[in-house]
Parts: structure tokens; C-alpha cells; sequence
């Protein structure tokens, strides 16, 4: 299933995105299964309940997309975990540890919403990640069962001011609006072989970074083992894994992203993630 | 008003603490403002409706505290903010920006509950901080209406986990259940001069930390004003200002906090947040 968070004029929802348009899951199942965090946190019964609905509700154009999961507990982001990226870090060593930040929810966007490049740093640039989002939750999650607790993967823009993520990291990666999250959980048995998806990343349809999923230097049972030696992992929680070589602060000259950009993430199976870019408006 | 969240029998609510017991606010005002989260959003009307809520409907020992907003959309700690304690951590300099981090919900406690040692780390070290709480929202916030943006202060324990704190500070920050808010907030017109505040914390009894939270290094507006140049500060947001110099990892031999132990924070007029200190437990 293609799993989606939305807004119509009537509210907020959530829904399946099939043939023909949207499945109205929050309509139709909402009294037990609020949101699609609620839906994830109901396991195989509820995405059964939601395969068994049939019919279209909306127009995929008549839908306003919302962040995957808009009321994630946790959002994990996970730097530096590409080679060709540390390598083009220069003077840095693949960490020894997995690299873990928040972000915060309202740092994130729908597919097709505005990224805000901030008033306050014009060093706005994009890092194209694979995300995976958790279904069972779980706490010392072994290696071997990782893929167990996994619903389903989307496409991420980790998007960094870099001025200020030298600050420290969470100030760069936390600003209002400055990421995106989707267009959909694609479920996992859909995917297949996630550490086999090629990632793209386009700037006004430019491509800018080209990579395999499977070149993460800690790869997906390691960063579930590693997170949830922390913490517990929740339904709808969201870890990203990580960009790849390409990011516009590594260029020369530097290439950030400014208002009238378009950035674009596409992943084998999960979609593209489009979103303009515009200036910071009052909020 | 000191309010509260708290569970008992018949679930979560929250309340005011007053002579005598707990006023259930959550029962009384629910339908309007469901959380104390809400109850901040409502404003100066929503604080009058509490205000105005007479008699008490338990006694303060038949309630669970928790964490004070227990749903908070952020909760921002900030590191290396008292010039004492940048001093005990050595070789470091003052750092030229507030040094930001986020802890999720549930890295936090409430007052009275079990702090859990993980079992991933021996190096459980205590933090003892200032944390004030958003009631206004706003981004941008200048300097001079910062306090304008508080609607009160809680004690802090912002326990954190010295190797893994070397990984990132994110997963030194972050374990589950490691830290505390609470017992109440205290609303702001009551606390009265926040910087003139005096912060004790205790290990098992024994004073280990003592400070006036006019030693900030980047005081309340400046952290208002960093913080909200990068996102819009919501109601129930919490900033937890920083810990003075006293902390256990740099004591000889070091200090670290294990099963049977009780630590404490008490501040000028918000009471002591006390949490007991157990190993992990299953979850």
C-alpha cells in the first residue's frame, strides 16, 4: 500500500493512495484508527482493515499533502553515513558511531508544500535520504529482527542551513519548514530489497546526487540496534538515514537553494518527493 | 498556580496544586482544554477558567506526577550555559553560540517517578537545570518581550549518559526515561524575578550542585530570541536553560547515579522534582 497524510477542506486525514485516487482511511476508520500513526500502531488488523476498503474518496489532486506521519513522536535523522558524503566532508572520518539528531515535526513538510528558506541563514541546502518508518515498536531491537519493526519506507529532505548547523547540529536541521517527508509510506512488502533502491536528487530537475541505498556505512538493523539501545522505538517514529555525496555546501562555488527552486528526491518504489522553495513567511 | 500533570485511577489529567490537594482541572475544563498543553494555548481566558476552579478533588499523595507537559512539542535542552560549568568541563571554551539539543517526551519523567539506569551505559551522570515553559507563541521572538512568551518554570533533571554523550549529544541525552520535569509548573507571576532564582541539586541528600540562575551565559531572551530565529515556539515547549558546575563526571573518582539512589533538584519557589533511580526495567 501507498499510504498517505492529508488535508482537504474538511480537515485533516489520512487515506491509501490507489488507481484513480484516494482511499479516505481517516473517514472510514477513523473511530478506531485516528491517524495513520494510530493505523501503524494497530499492526497487521489494521492494515488489513485498510487493504479491504475499496473506492475512491478524492482526487489525488484534490489532496494537499501533509508529512507522512505529522504527529511523529520522533523524527531521527543519522549524518555523515554515506562514504561518498564523508568523503566529501573533507577532513572527516567515517564517525564511530552512529551521527543521531531530532528534528522536530514542524521542521518537516508534505510532498508539494514549501520548504522556507529562513530569514535568518541564505546557506539552505538539500540532502536526499531514504527514511524508513517504524510499525512495531520495540526497545534492543536485534540486528536479525530489524526488518520485523519496520512499516514502510519514504523519501526525505534533511534540508540543513549550514551556517548554523555549526552552531550544533540540531540548530541547522530544526528550522521551521526546512525538510519534507514523503509523498507516502510505501509498505514494506512493497519495496523489497531496501538496501538495493537507488536514491536521486534533483535541483530545478538537475540531478545533484546519485546513490545505492546499500552504501550506508551503518546500515538499517544497526541503526534500529543502536537507536533503540536508547530508546523505544514507536509506531510512525521516523529515522533518516542519511545523504549521500552531492550536497550544494561541497560545491564551488556553493549551491544553495533560494526561493523559485524545485527540489526533488526520487527512490525505486517510493515515489518523488517534490517541493518549491520559497522565502520565510510569517508564522 | 502550580499546575500539574498527573494520572490516577481513571487515567491521565492535570490540575492545580493548592492547599490541601489537587484541583482536577482536566475533569472540570476538559472539554475545553483537554491538556495542560491546551490550557497554555488557551491563554490569559484559560488560566482565568482555572483560577476560578474551587475545591479540591484529590489528595496531593493519591496522584502520579508527570512530566509537566507530557506532550510537549518540544522539549530543548541547551548545553554548556553556565560559566561554572563550561569551566569543570576542561580545555573547553565558552561556546559561541547557545548550544542547542532536543530530548523526546520519553527521555522525561515526572516528579517522584523512577529515573532508569540504562543498561547500555554505567556513566549516568546528573544535570540539575532551570526549565521554563512557552505559553505565548512565536516566532522571532525580540529580546525585550521574551518573558512575555513564559507562562511559568519547572525544575529540570536533564540526566545524561557521559559515553554516549560522546557519540552525539542527542544519544547521550536522550535514554529513556533519564530525565525529569516537574513537580509543577509555577506560573510566572509567581515566580517572580527568574534570574534571581537559586538552584540546589542533591544525591541522595548531599548538595552537588548550587547556583543562581542569573548565571546564565545566555540568558532567557537571548535563548528566546535564538531558539524562535529557527522555529515558532509553541505553548508547552520546553527550554531547559542549562546545568551549573557540580556535575558527576567530573568529580574524582566520578559521580555516576545508580539503583538506589535519589536525586534532586530544588529551585526557588518551584518546589524539589525528586525521582528515584532504578535499573532498566522491560518496556
Amino acid at each position: 500500500m501507498k499510504l498517505l497524510s492529508f488535508e482537504t477542506a474538511a480537515g485533516a486525514s489520512y487515506g491509501a493512495a490507489v488507481a484513480g485516487g484516494v482511499v479516505d482511511l481517516g473517514r472510514r476508520l477513523g473511530t478506531r484508527y485516528p491517524s495513520l500513526r494510530a493505523l501503524l500502531a494497530g499492526g497487521a488488523p489494521a492494515l488489513e482493515a485498510a487493504r479491504a476498503e475499496q473506492g475512491v474518496d478524492h482526487a489525488l489532486d484534490a489532496v494537499a499533502f501533509l508529512p507522512v506521519v505529522p504527529d511523529a513522536k520522533k523524527i531521527i535523522g543519522i549524518g555523515l553515513n554515506y562514504r561518498s558524503h564523508v568523503a566529501e566532508e573533507s577532513g572527516r572520518a567515517p564517525p564511530p558511531f552512529p551521527r543521531v539528531f531530532g528534528r522536530w515535526n514542524d521542521s518537516v513538510v508534505g510532498h508539494g508544500a514549501a520548504l522556507w528558506r529562513p530569514k535568518a541563514s541564505e546557506q539552505f541546502d538539500y540532502e536526499g535520504e531514504l527514511a524508513l518508518i517504524i510499525g512495531k515498536p520495540g526497545r534492543h531491537i536485534a540486528k536479525d529482527r530489524a526488518f520485523d519493526h519496520i512499516a514502510g519506507y519514504a523519501c526525505f529532505t534533511d534540508g540543513s542551513l549550514r551556517d548554523w548547523q555549526q552552531h550544533t547540529t540540531t540548530s541547522g536541521k530544526n528550522f521551521y519548514r526546512s525538510g519534507a517527508c514523503g509523498p507516502y509510506l510505501v509498505t514494506a512488502d512493497e519495496v523489497g530489497d531496501a538496501t538495493k533502491l537507488t536514491l536521486v536528487s534533483r535541483l530545478n530537475g538537475k540531478e545533484v546526487q546519485h546513490a545505492s541505498t546499500g552504501d550506508l556505512i551503518y546500515d538499517i538493523p544497526t541503526l534500529l540496534a543502536y537507536v533503540s539501545a536508547i530508546t523505544r522505538l514507536e509506531p510512525g517514529d521516523i529515522i533518516a538515514t542519511g545523504t549521500p555525496e552531492g550536497v550544494g555546501s561541497r560545491r564551488t562555488p556553493p549551491l544553495w537553494m533560494r526561493a523559485g527552486d524545485v527540489f526533488e528526491v526520487e527512490i525505486t518504489g517510493l515515489g518523488t518527493l517534490r517541493n518549491p522553495v520559497v522565502e520565510e513567511q510569517e508564522a
